[in-house]
């Protein structure tokens, strides 16, 4: 049975779609990826917490938060 | 054909077990997976550069650079 790999964010609208990227590139066979929106559900937020998550996006696997950050320039945000 | 995914890190101790989880997530169908460590391989490091690479560890898809940082806490350093 995969595992669950949980990915949170909260709707960067720069960064959603290349982030999901990631998701989207996990193998389903090993994880099932859910993708909570933080900034809707704000009920999931003391779970993302108590999963180590201190930034969003963020992609929770196998009980370890991992902080993936887009590098997205200055310039993309004008 | 499945695209390539790029994954750089320099072999921090601490980290490179648990990020490599995120590189060992993805999805061979999609992505062949190459690991890189510019540690040693210097050589890769303009290209990582030229990728959008800033800081390692990072993950290369679709030719969008995504900085991966474990949420290790101090403690786990000492």
């Amino acid at each position: 049975m995969a595992s669950k790999a949980i990915f949170y964010h909260a709707g960067c609208p720069v960064c959603v779609s290349a982030e999901q990227a990631v998701a989207n590139a996990i193998d389903p066979s090993k994880y099932t990826v859910e993708i909570v929106h933080l900034g809707t559900d704000k009920a999931r937020i003391a779970e993302a917490e108590k999963a180590g998550v201190k930034s969003v996006p963020a992609l929770v696997i196998d009980g370890a938060a991992f902080h993936i950050n887009f590098g997205a320039g200055i310039d993309d945000l004008k």
